[in-house]
């Protein structure tokens, strides 16, 4: 994945309110994620699929131990501070849950590439120490480079199936938006802290970007 | 929990065949542990509960891939070795699922624990560097502390969820013991290691080492 392609120093202090809450964001967000990617690893035709779909979630966990060690160091109580995300988290995922592995599969891919895109672009504009906390934990690992071969095995096997997962992966993009635009409606500090990265233009670029990573996925997946 | 009293030099050589069965029944054992404790978590009242509970079972998949990357280096493919295993580990699993959250959080505990002494009694008899593998595997973290609090505070309010919790971890050790001795009767190499290790003294070391560390873990939960 490219990186954020701004270089102008952060306009966004350390104290911004809006940090506590994206990392809290992030922390509900990989603990949603573990649990989804185990329940969903059940799809899994076999040991192979179960074991990877166990890796990625347990590096979820080492995600959210960086990410809650962070916001205690900031003097926040994690807990109480994530749940606030779990209705829109949860949402997000019941109204996404895969009835087939290959649709679990592009799922873990298009979605992990997705929550990267959403806190790059929000990254880019931050105090560098934290930029770099919100980059480690959305650092791509080569956990789900496994989902190619296997969606793309599919995919090339049938027409059908190609047409069901382009749909099926669009439909994750937009179930991610709407719960990214309801995140950013109750939340005034995350606003706040987007507005204060680069104002309304920086919101226009975000789903600009988000448009264009989920369109290089899709080709790296066959599905374009 | 103490080491093996063992002082005595290994006198299984390196590339006794158990010990590749030995890794493979131990990584096995870490990935179901992983999906046991993701879907016993479902059970847990609070977020917290099931942070923890995510927390554990990341921690086995680091172990697993210890495990791997040993088997690997042995010339040894991990999942057709491990696969051998599942039915042993699987039966156990199915045979203990708790239908409680103090259930749940007895036999991560004891379960733990029985697993740490049924791999440590073999590895006092394994070289050096092997035995180092299987113990670092075990190290107990402190993740499972957490379970001690909570069991204590059921335990001391109601005297009926003490007796059935003290039924319930004396099953969890017959089941573990029955699943060892199905394990040790299919697989001729592992009878040869513990064999190579001690002789039959060995075996009967192991049953009364277990039972004695089952009795101070149920102490350290009120429920001796």
């Amino acid at each position: 994945m490219e990186a954020p392609q701004r270089v102008s120093p952060s306009t966004v202090p350390a104290d911004h309110p809006g940090i506590n809450e994206l990392f809290s964001l992030l922390a509900y967000g990989e603990v949603a994620a573990f649990y989804r990617l185990t329940e969903e690893a059940r799809m899994a035709p076999d040991l192979r699929g179960r074991i990877n779909m166990a890796r990625m979630a347990a590096a979820e966990m080492g995600h959210y131990e960086l990410l809650r060690s962070t916001l205690e160091a900031r003097g926040v109580d994690p807990l109480p501070a994530m749940i606030r995300y779990a209705p829109a988290l949860e949402q997000y995922h019941r109204l996404t849950t895969p009835s087939t592995w290959p649709e679990a599969l592009v799922k873990t891919y298009v979605g992990d590439a997705m929550a990267a895109d959403l806190y790059l672009a929000i990254a880019g504009s931050l105090p560098t120490d934290i930029a770099d906390v919100v980059r480690s934990v959305l650092a791509e690992t080569v956990h789900s480079q496994f989902v190619v071969a296997e969606v793309l095995s599919v995919v090339n096997s049938s027409g059908r199936q190609r047409s069901r997962l382009a749909l099926w992966s669009r439909r994750l993009l937009g179930e991610a938006v709407t719960q990214a635009q309801y995140v950013l409606a109750e939340r005034d500090e995350l606003v706040d802290l987007v507005l204060a990265g680069g104002g309304l233009g920086q919101v226009t670029d975000l789903y600009d970007r988000l448009q264009r990573t989920h369109s290089e996925r899709m080709g790296q997946l066959g599905l374009a």
